[in-house]
């Protein structure tokens, strides 16, 4: 369904530099979220490779992390080319990141599509994520696009930022009106309620040379870091002008250095575009979100619970979130915990209380628990 | 404080045939409650002999038990003679099991004080314990004498049974009664506030002659078994004698075979007597139960968390007993929950339901998953 060209011009490039605190104690310094197998017996980045490898060409995939998990990444994804799989000297959020792909692909393919993808979210239908990636690189590859992915409100959540669209631009592509950081309750039911809001998916697809641009007019100081860094790539001096630079570049997400400046100029003149996507998406944010999409795919009654086990039983129990993989897990009298167990580490929560995680991560960084973290 | 004469003569026969369902998981058929450490570094049969050892002969300690938990005990109990560690060929409740005791005694001593000890409760108060066990064997030793040790209630219980004295004999030493099996939560509730009952400790003494005698009147069916089996002790036939015989005996316990029907000869004729006792005891009869002694132990406020593990972080949670010696455990917003970790099982329920265990032992021997019980 996709051309070819536009398959040979299309890049993933994956974000994976997060730490994942939120899955601790599973999730560690150098074996975060996106490197753990929390929605099937793949890891999170390789379902991410997977669900893309049948539109993009195996040598056009891109991973932007952080050092502590190159290596844990390359042995997961044999795959992906391993000088594409770059390490960042700094953490300085998504807009230097994406933008040094961009500078870098513009140099090597001045056609390339650029997509940006999280490492670590879900997308159950797999089929439609596919075929609205492929829809949105043709209309990137059109013009000066920007295609923005936007999933339908099931609830106000206020935890994710919105995508406010105005009209109809074609069949099944809306023009963005205004991006909407996390919204309070109020506004956030508003916005279930309307049909004009979807949330930010974080997945972004583009021109090379439209993101290199929208950089050099957007974030004028950080573009020529980029620039000169995207140079290097590919010489000796790459790593140390890498590790020069970088650091001095702005930490600013993409959202904030330039969709939103973007859009500022107006809905028809942005030319930044929402698909509305319908993929049984979830970003898996805690502990709490893998045991709501873990029950909707095994279909569980209200009172199931979501047990990873050798063996379990389970009485007067119910909503509860057990992970012991090698453990007969038993489970009496109890309603909404998440207890998780690993080698060195036992977690027992709420599923409401699963977000204070990294509050035990915290304390374990001050007292220099470094094993455990 | 003990005659040497009667020290020599005094033997501590201590029952552990017990499975010990309610530690589940980590009380296993080869693990009973009794040899796990459960009050400190040493297990609870451990600690029930040497809690004895200052005045007892180590000669003297005799261990009735069934054939799964004899090896291990052996290994738990070096002190104690090998033939002394006496394995019941099944299970026949404290009647049959001290009978036999009481006929092979008879036999090796007739000067012999039984004390009859469970192998699996603490006693804060040890000075005070062997202060009082001395003086019931003194009383014990002076005539046809039965001696019960008596626990002030604390709160109106409702899983013990009961001991109603009456006058005072001498001075800490009260005449009984009745026997009172568990009563129900207003019964429970009056004999809290009456100074005239005892929860029934479980701790008899009386002398071998004088039980051997009770046993011929009250059981009279099952006490010949019993003297033949005695007989054959020391004997090669004694193993043979013992699996013949020792299954035709009744299944009562001490309480519904003598006691009751010896002291319904009236308060004056039946000569037993009660010695309140004041030990800090607690017969640990589920986690909830060994949550509170270690919580009183430990002086916790009361919302605090009796956890064993390797380094642990609380936040927003009380009254919790969590288990899991060689992790790091976090317990983050929860309550009252007992979670408890061994190498191939993990418990998760609460002090409240603490008691539904065997529940989940039942499951286990039904599914035939015997190596996790």
């Amino acid at each position: 369904m996709i051309k070819q060209s536009s398959k040979a011009n299309f890049y993933p490039v994956i974000l994976a530099g997060g730490r994942g605190t939120r899955f601790w104690p599973l999730s560690r310094k150098r074996m975060a979220k996106q490197l753990l197998p929390l929605n099937s017996e793949k890891t999170m980045i390789q379902e991410t490779v997977e669900r893309l490898a049948p539109i993009a060409d195996k040598k056009n995939f891109w991973v932007i992390t952080n050092g502590d998990l190159v290596q844990p990444i390359a042995k997961q994804l044999r795959s992906v080319p391993a000088n594409q799989i770059v390490p960042e000297p700094v953490g300085r959020n998504t807009a230097p990141a994406i933008g040094l792909a961009a500078f870098i692909l513009e140099r090597l393919d001045p056609n390339a599509v650029l997509g940006l993808f999280p490492s670590d979210h879900v997308t159950a239908n797999e089929a439609q994520f596919r075929k609205d990636i492929a829809k949105a690189v043709t209309l990137a590859a059109a013009g000066e696009n920007i295609v923005v992915l936007g999933i339908k409100p099931t609830r106000p959540e206020t935890g994710y930022g919105y995508i406010e669209v105005g009209e109809q631009f074609e069949r099944g592509v809306m023009r963005v009106r205004r991006f909407t950081e996390k919204p309070n309750a109020e506004k956030a039911a508003e916005f279930l309620e309307s049909e004009s809001y979807f949330w930010n998916s974080g997945v972004f697809v583009w021109g090379a040379r439209t993101l290199a641009n929208a950089l050099r007019e957007h974030l004028r100081e950080t573009a020529p870091f980029l620039e000169k860094i995207a140079a290097s790539y590919g010489t000796k001096d790459f790593t140390r002008t890498f590790a020069r630079l970088y650091p001095k570049c702005e930490n600013i997400s993409v959202d904030y250095a330039i969709l939103e400046p973007r859009s500022a100029k107006g809905i028809h003149s942005s030319n930044i575009f929402c698909i509305p996507a319908n993929w049984g998406w979830n970003d898996l944010g805690s502990w709490a979100a893998l045991f709501e999409h873990r029950a909707a795919e095994q279909q569980l009654a209200d009172d199931g619970n979501v047990v990873s086990s050798k063996g379990s039983f389970t009485h007067h129990a119910g909503g509860n979130f057990v992970y012991s993989p090698k453990k007969f897990v038993a489970v009496v009298g109890v309603e909404d915990l998440v207890v998780v167990e690993t080698e060195d580490a036992l977690l027992i929560t709420t599923r409401k209380n699963s977000q204070d995680v990294g509050k035990v991560v915290k304390f374990l960084d001050e007292k220099k628990l470094h094993r455990l973290v």
